[in-house]
């Protein structure tokens, strides 16, 4: 397996088979460090892999003997080859549940599968970015994990950095919902609340890596972005390893960033590349909530720029207003032949329930999103029902209950028989 | 593999290895049925399994290519062989996540193991339980799967119903806090609320089964308790495997009913049977929250009996007064060498955080409870440091978020450097 090791100013970092940045609009290269803008035309930097001398039977056999969570994937990811021997909180490997009473609901025929994130251990696919992020400051000697976050990643970061036995600090918007912020919380770390809104959290982390007080500091999601993004790769590997080795014919993502949609292509590319999988057509469809879809608007209107909008959605883990990868998303769903679809808060909470109601999944908003778009796409015929369909949920309805907290109880009895049949449930 | 076809009454039932229930107390054996007293002393029946003709390296090899769940024990529970293949949510085969930050706070130096069961489905080990009680209830012919709950086993009854396509119909106090009704709720069954406390419920449980109206009703906790509580012997077979084959030398075991530490210790000893493991000694610990202490109360005072208490701790899903399984777990307890704890809610919500900033698990009360135990244990000298210790958490920290409300953010500051600076922060 050929290691690169690269040299950084002073110090040589070996993350595995990642070989450079490469800057994703102009491909000009630098090599691996904390940055995350291209210096010639400030294109977002990503990484690029050496792959070669990889023999495609030994790579495959190497991945199923590998352990039950995304380090199995470690010759493919930004990461040292000794990555599973570290403290880490080992997300991946979740399941890929087949939902055969779902696709009766739906009328899919090709078999309809569901990829679910809420088995990570912080119980979202933001454990999988995070792992990429941790091993990249490991490798460039960063002593704090840091991010900007409203939910899902400040538990990721918190928890990732308490196993590995780093500093987290977490910025938040001051006044967060009293749930979130426990969770946060709870893994011991540094949480900042910031008066402001999220922009303004985000705008002060930027400052804060520019500044000296932020010497040491491995942002996530801004400094270590080129390494914590490609943890989405490791989705499209499972999905296609748990189908037997095989493409989806159709897979279906949410879209907050844009950044998952994007790498989980890159993830297909790859086995399509390496031979772990057969080269055939599959289509990629976005999902977006309709109170922040500035990707579903711009595909619809077959622009090639996606105008930002102001979110109003209860899917805030995807309420990304100004999405950085967005025409990626739409270059990406336009050239598969897929599309960027959205739904109502109404039909994102319907989608919730209908999931735990014929699967026993209990999805996130997120998750709500993803299905409900499903729905709606194959009801408009956009979706082929009878292709093999994958639909992504990324995180866990424990986190959201608001959304369904309108459901309760179908009655309410006194504990004897007669009342039980009175209520009509003999 | 040999598999027993019992006849019991007018069908017969495939559950695998499950060849009748036998009494625990006198020993009388009747056909698989759904019952669970013994109609000769009233004590409880369990499973008694026909495990002869069992290779041990073919058994061994069968599990090790078996699927990453507790199915790939099938040989050893009360499911048909083909239990896999159906359509359940596959619980099991959670981390063993090696503590080693815990380890040192502790003093530990023989290696300690956090069984994390919070990667289930529906973030607790009634997953396990309800799995077999589900397969009991389909070869019984039921078509309607209830319980009795405060919480977790809401959820896990809800979720396995509807994964196979089940009814269910769960009975809960009818005020309970909206968030837990809201998890039980959203599976899509019935969720009746009865007019009084848990011990109201559970009285009329027990009625309807015996009523015309409960027919064709599966109470995985009373019906088909058996076969529910042969579930919990799937963390001893994943504690042992995960260990590469081994016996922990020590494991320390919330205590509710006690039914879980009684089916660890019969999982060891099966394990020990079929050669799976080497036989050498190990010892069980039993973890209680002090405001529910029955057990540990009598452990201490050295009674065979267990006197009831009224619950009152943090630590609700182990709040049961009156422990059925009591008695075996003092017996365990002293025939191994173990003990009986209890802590404090104080020292529950220490131990929480605790094991959140040592290891990134958020692990609820029942967690709480054992960390915490087995920190007062090692504190005593009654836990070896320098023996292998297994320490189980049972649930998901985000199910009780009310524990550690207390948690909350470090400072608030302004989104300026020098704000960021006047907090100490840099």
């Amino acid at each position: 397996m050929a290691v690169q090791t690269v040299a950084t100013g002073s110090s040589t970092v070996d993350l595995g088979p990642a070989a450079a940045l490469s800057c994703r609009e102009c491909g000009h290269r630098v090599p691996l460090g904390p940055v995350f803008a291209c210096e010639e035309c400030f294109g977002p930097l990503e990484i690029a892999y050496d792959f070669s001398g990889y023999d495609t039977e030994e790579l495959r056999a190497r991945i199923e003997s590998g352990p039950a969570n995304i380090w199995r994937y470690a010759p493919l990811l930004p990461v040292p080859a000794n990555v599973a021997d570290k403290p880490n909180i080992n997300p991946g490997w979740t399941k890929l549940v087949k939902a055969d009473n779902l696709a009766r609901e739906l009328g899919v025929t090709g078999g309809l599968y569901v990829k679910d994130d809420s088995g990570n251990p912080t119980h979202s696919f933001k454990d999988r970015v995070v792992a990429q992020a941790l091993e990249a400051a490991r490798a460039f000697g960063f002593t704090t994990l840091s991010c900007s976050s409203t939910g899902n990643l400040a538990g990721a970061v918190g928890a990732a950095a308490a196993r590995a036995g780093l500093r987290s600090c977490v910025f938040i918007p001051h006044d967060l919902e009293q749930g979130k912020v426990v969770m946060a919380a709870v893994y011991g770390g540094e949480l900042v609340g910031i008066e402001g809104n999220y922009d303004d959290v985000n705008r002060f982390c930027s400052e804060l890596i520019g500044d000296p007080a932020g010497e040491g500091w491995g942002f996530v999601n801004v400094n270590l972005r080129p390494y914590y993004a490609e943890g989405s790769k490791t989705l499209a590997y499972e999905v296609c390893e748990q189908l037997g080795w095989r493409l989806p014919d159709q897979i279906v993502v949410p879209i907050a960033s844009g950044s998952q949609l994007t790498k989980i292509d890159k993830g297909l590319q790859e086995l399509i590349r390496l031979g772990l999988v057969e080269d055939r057509p599959y289509k990629i469809f976005g999902a977006q909530a309709e109170g922040c879809s500035p990707v579903s608007t711009a595909f619809k209107a077959g622009h090639d720029v996606v105008r930002p909008q102001k979110p109003d959605t209860i899917a805030k883990s995807l309420a990304i207003g100004n999405p950085a990868d967005g025409p990626y998303v739409l270059d990406i769903a336009r050239r598969t032949g897929g599309a960027v679809e959205d739904v109502t808060d109404e039909q994102v909470v319907a989608a919730i329930k209908l999931l735990a109601r014929t699967e026993g999944i209990f999805a996130e908003t997120a998750g709500g999103v993803t299905v409900g778009v499903t729905k709606k796409l194959i009801d408009s015929g956009v979706l082929d029902p009878a292709k093999t369909t994958v639909v992504l949920n990324t995180g866990d309805g424990l986190k959201t209950l608001d959304a369904v907290a309108g459901t309760g109880l179908t009655a309410t009895i006194r504990p004897t028989l007669d009342s039980f049949r009175e209520a009509g449930l003999a």
